[in-house]
């Protein structure tokens, strides 16, 4: 049982997907995801309350995945010290897959006329910035690394300018590699500022 | 005429703003623009191209008047050389006014879906770069600052910032003056970062 429960929720997730590739998150109903994951209303709110849950859950999917690579990344670090090329190690995850960037900018878009989702966004936000806090914690005290900005201020600070980078590059219609460099370099850029020289 | 002129632009963009804050972008509609503002659609399509170019005049205007304000901040600016405390002079500036980082938000989500209104976004980003790098280049110089990175790269780090900043103040439905003491913290702590050590 619980197996399948979860198997509907996964269809329901990447249905989500592809009808907010098509139509956009206004555009997407409950109705439409449905009928693409060849399910009933009834098994969409046994497992989902809201579209807005829905689709901030498949958003936390995306970024789970990705902060799930990094942080195995993270435990293979070669030994070497110099925190860009630890960032080199690190940061060179698919960026702007899967329509990511547009779906955070029209949820968070959303968000700031909807009260109870900006809310739900917050929190989202902020299980995000905890992650990477504890990624950061990691390799800084494996590789005897300061910071020069409390762990929280840089660990926003980096998920801020990921963010930006990756919706710029979007605008840019640039192509996953050359979206991935251009993350690589202002996020090595940022790291060679929070370090302490050594 | 010119005045005129400039009148029936003005009224549009002040109309544009109410509109949007009403509606917002999907829904604001050049009819709704032109009725509020009193003027014929004719009047409309002899100041602006169409609904995208209104907009980006209004987001433009809301930026420029911004930059305005910190231009003169910066030519008043007190012998002090503490980089911090230069920010704390220049960049008290009001933040999240009149619904900009909601505009913000809306146009560039569309933009992600809009190759045209991409086009027109990042060349409008591009022009709010240059003139934070004239900014940033005024202050260095006068009060002797290096920075840790070029700057052109310091100047879209500071702007990014900057926006995600008002942005998630405007999610935390935080009030002006809140949102403007948590920009003001992260550009002095940011610039902190930026500036080698006199």
């Amino acid at each position: 049982m619980a197996r399948s429960r979860e198997n509907t929720r996964a269809r329901l997730l990447e249905a989500a997907h592809d009808v907010f590739a098509e139509v956009g998150l206004g555009a997407a109903s409950v109705e439409a995801v449905c009928e693409r994951a060849g399910f009933t209303r009834g098994a969409f709110y046994s497992n989902f309350e809201t579209k807005d849950e829905l689709f901030l859950a498949l958003i936390t999917q995306l970024a789970e995945d990705k902060l799930d690579e990094v942080a195995v990344r993270v435990r293979t670090l070669s030994g070497r010290d110099d925190p860009v090329d630890l960032v080199r190690q690190i940061a060179d995850i698919s960026l702007a897959e899967r329509m990511e960037p547009q779906l955070l900018s029209e949820i968070r878009t959303q968000a700031l006329r909807d009260d109870n989702l900006a809310a739900a966004f917050l929190a989202w936000r902020e299980q995000m910035r905890v992650r990477v806090e504890a990624i950061i914690t990691d390799v800084t005290s494996a590789h005897g690394i300061r910071l020069r900005m409390p762990l929280p201020d840089a660990a926003q600070l980096l998920l801020d300018v990921s963010e930006e980078c990756s919706i710029r590059s979007s605008l840019e219609r640039k192509s996953k590699r050359s979206a991935n460099e251009a993350l690589q370099s202002r996020l090595q850029q940022l790291v060679a500022l929070l370090v302490e020289a050594a």
